[in-house]
C-alpha cells in the first residue's frame, strides 16, 4: 500500500480551541483508494519547523499532503517554504493572477496588493483550480513524492480534493480499493457484542473488523480491500451477514445510519405516527427525531412535562398514580405514552422518565433510573433502565433506549 | 517563554473515526503555566517514525510530552522506543510491578503476565502513579530537554498531568502565567462585531484577541500574560470592560458560560418559570435549557407542535390565524407564545415557528424564515429572522435567537 503523511498548517491548530479535522476526511479519502496514513503533522506559522516538516515527511512518504497556509497575508508560509523544502523557486503564474484578480472583479473589487501572493507557483507544480476561494492549490511530483498543497477552508478543500487529487492518487495506488461499512448496535454492552462476534471477524484479516464506542454507542467497523469496490462488497457482505446473524435485531444501521434515521424511515414506510413525552430527556427525543429531514410526516407533536402538574394536565396522569408510584415509575411512564397517544390522536406514544442527575436522586430511586414505555392501540409496555454516567449521558442513553423501543416494534 | 511538542501515539488516531483531543486538554494547561505548543505530531504503533518523532522534537522543543502507548500489548511501543530515541536503557521497576500486581489483586485477579511489560522503566525516570489505571507515566530530563509519557486515556492521562507534571513544568517555565477569558455574543454578525471592537484590542498585544467563529456564535477569546494570575485577571478586565462598552448586551456571557446556562441563572435568580412551543426548532430549545442540571426549578413545560393540529389543539392558537397567516408567521409565533404560557402559567412562554428545509420553502416564505415570540402578562413580542444555512444551522441558529430574546427580556 502507498503511505500518506499530512500535514496542517496554522498557528490556530495549536491553541485549545481548534483542531485539525481536515486529516480525517482526507484520510477516509485516501484510505478507500488504498492509500494508507502514516503520520500527522500540526504545525504553527513557523518557517523553521515548517520547512523540517515537509523536509522530514518527504523522506518518509510516498505522498505528502498540506492543508492550510495558502492565504494572502504574511503568515500564510505554506507556498514559500514548501518550495525551499524542495529547493525549487517560486515563480509569479500570470494565469493564476488573472483568475484571481477576475474573481474579485465579480465581487465588484478591485484585487488587493496581497492576494497576488496567491499567484505564485512552485517550479513545475501543477495549479488545481479553487472555485471556492482564490487560493490555487498545487500538486507535484518531487522525487518520486506525490506532494500536494491544499488550502485549509474545507469548502475549498474538499472539492479540491476530490476533483483534482484524487483521481491521479487513485492511479497511482493501481489497483486496491478499500471500502469500509459501519454497523451500529443498541441494547447490548460491549462485552456481550465482542464476546458473541470476536469468534467470527478475528478469523479475517480481510475485511478486518474494529468495533469503536462512541458516546455510549457501539459500532462495529469492516474495512474490506480488493482489486475493485464491488469485490470489497462481497467481502462485506459476507462478514456482515455472519455478524447480523450473532447480533440480529441489536444491529440498528448496517450503513451508518442514525438512530432516528432509522426508526423515521421505519414510520414513514409504515404510515405510522408519533408523538413523544419526555420528562428527564427534556426533549432530545423530539429533537433527534426533527433533526430527520420529513420527519413532519410522522412526528406530530411532543410535550416536555418537567413538573408534576404538566404530566396531570398535558398527559391525562393519574394523580393519584404519581403520589403512590412517584414520577419516576414504570406506572407512570406508560400513563404518559398513552396520555400523548390519545392527546395527538397518533398510532404510537413514546415516553421517558427518570433521574438524570446530578441532584433528585435517592437511595430508593438513584440517579440514572430510568423508564421508557411505548404504546398503540393494541398495549402498552415498559422497561426499567439503570444507566450509569453523568446527566447528558442518562439523558442520551435514554433517549436511545427509548427510539430502540420503538424501532424494535417496528421491526 | 517555553516551547513544548505533543506527540499523540496510536494507530487508531491514524483512522478517519479518531483524532487526537488529549493535546486540546494540554494545550490549555500548557498555556496557563506560560507555555507555548509548537508543533504536534500524531503517529501509529510504528518503530521507526515513533522515534524519528521523539528525535525530531527533542531537537526543537523544551518539554516534549507523549500520550498513548503504555498499554500492556505488543502494540504499546512509547517506552521502548522513547527509550531508544534517548539512548536509555529500560529496567524493570519492582516497585512498580508490586503496585500492578496489588491493582490486580483488589480487583481479585492474577496479574496478567503481559502487565509486567508496564513496569518497565526508562532509565533516570521519575514514575508518576496512575490511581486510575495500570499504567504508570514518566518524567525525565535529558539534556536539557523535559520529557513526559503520559497514558493515552483522558482520565488516566488528566490526573497525572494535573498532580505530577504542571507543578514540575510551572516551575522550569518561571514567572509567566497565562490566563485566557472566552466572550461570547448574541445577536451581532461578524463583520459588525470586529468593525466595533478592532479599534479597541489592537491597541493591545497582551492581551491578545482572537474572535472565532463556531458554530455560528461568536466568540471573542482573550489572553493576558503576566507575573501572576491575578496580575493578568487586571489586564484582562480592563480590556473586556472596553469591549463591553461597545457591544453592550450583544455579549451574553464573560467567562466562557453557554446562552442556556445564563438564562436559566437569570430565570433562577429572578424566580421566574418558563414554557417552550417549539415548531422547526423541534425540541432543541427545550433540551438545550433541560441540559442544565437544576432547571426544573424554573423550566415547566415544552410543547413540540409540529402539526397545524397540534398548534390549535395543544396550544390555543386559532385555527382562522393559521388560515389567515400561514403556521409561519408573526401572528401564530405570538399567539404559540401566549398559549403555552396560559397553559403551563408560567411568567413567560417562547415560541418558535419557521421553515428549517431542506424542503417546505416557498417563494413568499423561503427556506431560512423562522418567527420568534416571547410573552409575559405584560406583552407579546416577536422577531422576524431570515437565517442562511442548512437545516441543522437554521435550527441552532433559531434555538440561539429565542433564548437571546428572553436573555434580553430578562436583563
Amino acid at each position: 500500500m502507498l503511505t500518506a503523511e499530512i500535514i496542517a498548517i496554522g498557528s490556530e491548530l495549536l491553541t485549545p480551541d481548534r483542531t485539525d479535522t481536515n486529516s480525517l476526511w482526507l484520510t477516509e479519502k485516501l484510505n478507500s483508494i488504498g492509500i494508507e496514513v502514516k503520520l500527522k503533522t500540526i504545525v504553527g506559522d513557523d518557517d523553521a519547523r515548517l520547512e523540517e516538516a515537509i523536509k522530514d515527511a518527504l523522506g518518509r512518504s510516498r505522498v505528502v499532503i498540506t492543508t492550510g497556509g495558502l492565504g494572502p497575508t504574511e503568515d500564510d508560509i505554506t507556498r514559500k517554504i514548501a518550495a525551499r523544502a524542495m529547493n525549487r523557486r517560486l515563480l509569479l503564474n500570470e494565469k493564476v493572477l488573472d483568475a484571481i484578480r477576475t474573481k474579485f472583479l465579480k465581487m465588484g473589487r478591485a484585487m488587493p496588493e496581497i492576494n497576488s501572493r496567491q499567484a505564485m507557483v512552485i517550479e513545475g507544480a501543477e495549479v488545481l483550480d479553487n472555485p471556492n476561494g482564490t487560493a490555487p492549490g498545487m500538486y507535484l511530483e518531487h522525487d518520486g513524492r506525490n506532494v500536494v498543497l491544499l488550502p485549509g477552508p474545507p469548502r475549498e478543500m474538499r472539492p479540491m480534493f476530490e476533483n483534482f487529487v484524487q483521481p491521479k492518487l487513485a492511479a497511482k495506488a493501481g489497483d486496491v480499493r478499500v471500502v469500509r461499512r459501519i454497523l451500529r448496535v443498541a441494547g447490548m454492552g460491549e462485552s456481550a457484542v465482542d464476546e458473541r462476534i470476536a469468534p467470527i471477524y478475528t478469523q479475517y484479516r480481510n475485511p478486518q473488523t474494529t468495533i469503536l464506542f462512541n458516546n455510549s454507542e457501539i459500532e462495529i467497523h469492516l474495512t474490506a480491500q480488493a482489486k475493485t469496490e464491488a469485490e470489497a462488497e462481497l467481502l462485506l457482505d459476507g462478514l456482515a451477514g455472519q455478524i447480523e446473524e450473532k447480533l440480529d435485531h441489536a444491529i440498528f444501521a448496517f450503513r451508518g445510519e442514525k438512530m432516528e434515521e432509522v426508526v423515521g424511515l421505519r414510520l414513514a414506510v409504515g404510515g405510522f405516527t408519533l408523538a413523544v413525552a419526555e420528562s428527564c430527556t427534556g426533549g432530545l427525543i423530539s429533537q433527534r427525531l426533527t433533526e430527520v429531514p420529513g420527519s413532519s410526516v410522522y412526528f406530530m407533536e411532543g410535550v416536555i412535562t418537567y413538573s408534576n402538574d404538566a404530566k396531570i394536565r398535558s398527559l391525562g396522569v393519574d394523580s393519584e398514580l404519581i403520589l403512590k408510584h412517584g414520577a419516576v415509575s414504570s406506572e407512570v411512564a406508560e400513563a404518559m405514552a398513552e396520555g400523548v397517544r390519545h392527546r395527538a390522536d397518533t398510532d404510537f406514544g413514546l415516553a421517558v422518565t427518570g433521574i438524570a442527575g446530578p441532584g433528585g436522586g435517592t437511595e430508593e430511586k438513584p440517579v440514572g433510573l430510568v423508564y421508557i414505555a411505548l404504546s398503540d392501540d393494541a398495549h402498552t409496555e415498559h422497561r426499567r433502565l439503570m444507566i450509569p454516567g453523568d446527566r447528558n449521558l442518562i439523558r442520551w442513553r435514554s433517549s436511545q433506549a427509548a427510539l430502540d423501543l420503538l424501532r424494535r416494534r417496528l421491526i
